[in-house]
């Protein structure tokens, strides 16, 4: 299990222009970080809950249909949320150049 | 108004593999679109709910950041939400070849 965590943290590191990775389980609870804690806190509620009414609003218009990826993209930077079964990962990248 | 309405329309249907647009009015009206009457009843409903949320979530993890698009990829499509002062603005996309 921790392996893949690090499996997922590495990966996730090779993209361009991270600022900052945050796994959480299916509970919404941090088990790897790379952020601070106050902010990955924040982070774990607010997105566990757009992403769970984002998966709903996808299977409510085709029950058929899947949420793979949200990405939010703000003034400041990107945030990529990957809801997958055991985890949900969240990626914040920063503009880039 | 009407104008740059069909300006909007005309932008993103230039997009690549466009399956569908729906422009709402800040109150979640449909006002313009290219998808039948039940399902853009039913994304406007969902995306106004998903596209306030998302944005009380960037604000709140930082006052002085602005959500500007919303992407969720699904197995069957994307959709691209684009919430401005006038309008928000709801791309379908199929994925590319």
């Amino acid at each position: 299990m921790s392996a893949e965590i690090e499996e997922i943290l590495k990966r996730y590191q090779s993209y361009p222009n991270v600022a900052g990775i945050i796994i959480l389980d299916p509970f919404a609870i941090p088990i790897k970080t790379t952020m601070d804690y106050t902010l990955t806190v924040h982070y774990a509620a607010v997105v566990h809950t757009l992403a769970a009414k984002a998966a709903k609003m996808v299977s409510s218009l085709d029950a058929n249909n899947e949420l793979m990826t949200i990405r939010l993209r703000t003034k400041q930077h990107e945030v990529v949320i990957v809801p997958s079964e055991s985890y949900i990962i969240i990626v914040v990248q920063k503009p880039g150049e």
